[in-house]
């Protein structure tokens, strides 16, 4: 399989791109690693010994995360991401992981490579970690921000299809993203989505609060791309903010960081488990082709986390039984 | 001044509204604690020696956490959480606090004291916590599930007049809760909203994001009922989880509980800086008269510090100060 990366988007590009190229080609021979970028600046930090499974494709420009999405994708057409894109379009790469522009990016996956059959809105579809370690896939997390409660039904049915042929779970639970687990509850946007879910081919287990997701009340959650987002930044506010204030706290005296010392390799386990680096790689789910942002301030390791759930959905033909389930309708 | 308590609503009440009558009793002896619910109940747990500020008003019902909201406030005239309301709009109280049905209290405070002149819908406001330990006031958590902008702009206009006259703040800053800091980020809702508060005489500092809001990036956040009781409850979800994670890690070994031992007050003092308690009592600002929601939780303490913050609102005029900034609009 081949997967093209765009190498020059993302805080810690190009570095965390070539070296997470380098590792994933080391440990998946089987994987054609596509770094897209300047070969004047990916060359040297290739090195002399290139594994025959990292190739450079050019591109000479680079969106960055201030340009505005659409007129940069319109504009900016030998960018790594855009390049990135293409070659997925023209079957050159079987799927594109970027961690620069978010908004870019989904317009790469609506204007290049187009809406699925059946889609109205692509989401943006990451998972967050959850306490019994398997994870919660959220969508939509910002690629929709009005949306209506088809969008949702169509949310909920494509990340069942994801959970079952990515992560092999049988009969994954979609869960409604709302205010109070009551039917009634909820704006008018969730009391619409609610009937339809109801009625839907899949497992569906009603409302869950935002408190409860990350306790793994459902494998599947939905919700438009506003609360999403707000959630996900929420959830990403409160545990940077506590762990600010443990360090804090843990640095006030000499007892507590001898005690803080001894404990470092708790806090360390707690922190990666609530880290959503690890879970790197959130597909764009209803576009033509498989496209995967990692977050903004991936390292290498988190890249490297991206490329294994990319390779995973490849090998699981997702985006075959995507287009099969939306066929016709 | 008088302060009605629902001495009936709450998972600790009634003990947790009696005791926390008492000892506000004892430290503000200017304030008269109206204790409203069965007398039968709560006579027993006043004791002997009831001091003259504290006074049982009789009623017979209780209105339950599970009670349809619209329903019970028009069914139980006679429970406790609607004769509190009745006092308030009598003038026989100055304010009224409830840790009761969240859903009924605003209820209460529609159907029975209504709407003050100029507000189209009241937001519930609660304090979120903050780094610095200032707080942040947020509105609206969930009275108003499909906002409108201008409900928003009221949000706003009202959060300023709550910061100075009742945290003595001037010129108290107000963000919009977005998913990005740029003008062109967010839903209709919001882009609509942004205009609106950017000609409203306020300190409008612009978009924030969840993840800004406990690092006190403005005084008042304002949004949407439904987005900000998802804000509140990944928050809450989020600190939840780590300090479960944080507690199975510690008790993991023998050396770890002993380093944990140690750093128990530090663990102590960041749960506390992290929570909602501490700044419980979140009024119900539209509507005419003080109504305060107290976290369903909450215990004598937090209900302690739900009539501090009720007794500093009645001190400083806050129902006249919004009286009048709405009077004529």
């Amino acid at each position: 399989m081949r997967i093209a990366i765009d190498a020059m988007g993302g805080d810690h590009a190009p570095h965390a791109q070539v070296e997470s190229a380098l590792a994933a080609a080391a440990e998946w021979p089987d994987t054609q690693l596509i770094l897209v970028g300047k070969p004047e600046i990916l060359t040297p930090l290739l090195g002399s010994k290139v594994p025959s499974n990292v190739t450079i494709e050019p591109a000479e420009e680079v969106i960055e995360n201030d340009d505005e999405p659409v007129r940069a994708v319109r504009r900016k057409s030998n960018s790594s991401m855009v390049v990135a894109g293409r070659m997925v379009k023209e079957g050159r790469a079987d799927a594109m992981i970027s961690a620069g522009n978010t908004g870019a990016l989904m317009a790469v996956g609506l204007l290049l490579l187009g809406r699925l059959n059946g889609i109205d809105r692509p989401g943006l579809a990451p998972m967050f970690p959850s306490l019994d370690n398997v994870g919660v896939l959220a969508l939509d997390m910002g690629a929709n921000m009005d949306a209506k409660p088809e969008h949702l039904l169509q949310y909920a049915l494509m990340g069942t299809i994801y959970r079952e042929k990515v992560h092999g779970i049988r009969k994954p639970s979609v869960g409604l993203l709302n205010v109070g687990t009551e039917q009634a509850k909820g704006n008018e946007l969730t009391k619409a989505a609610y009937d339809l879910l109801e009625q839907a081919p899949i497992h569906f287990v009603g409302n869950i609060e935002a408190r409860d997701v990350l306790r793994h009340k459902c494998d599947v959650i939905v919700c438009d791309g506003f609360s999403g987002n707000i959630m996900l930044k929420a959830f990403e506010g409160a545990a940077s903010s506590i762990f600010s204030l443990l360090r804090e706290e843990l640095m006030s005296s000499f007892k507590s960081k001898i005690a803080a010392a001894i404990l470092k390799p708790s806090f360390r386990r707690v922190r990666d488990r609530m880290d959503y680096n690890e879970y790197n790689g959130a597909p764009l789910l209803g576009v033509n082709g498989l496209v995967v942002k990692g977050h903004g301030s991936s390292d290498a390791k988190a890249m490297k986390t991206a490329i294994r759930h990319t390779r995973t959905a490849i090998g699981n033909g997702l985006i075959a039984a995507l287009t099969e389930e939306f066929s016709g309708k």
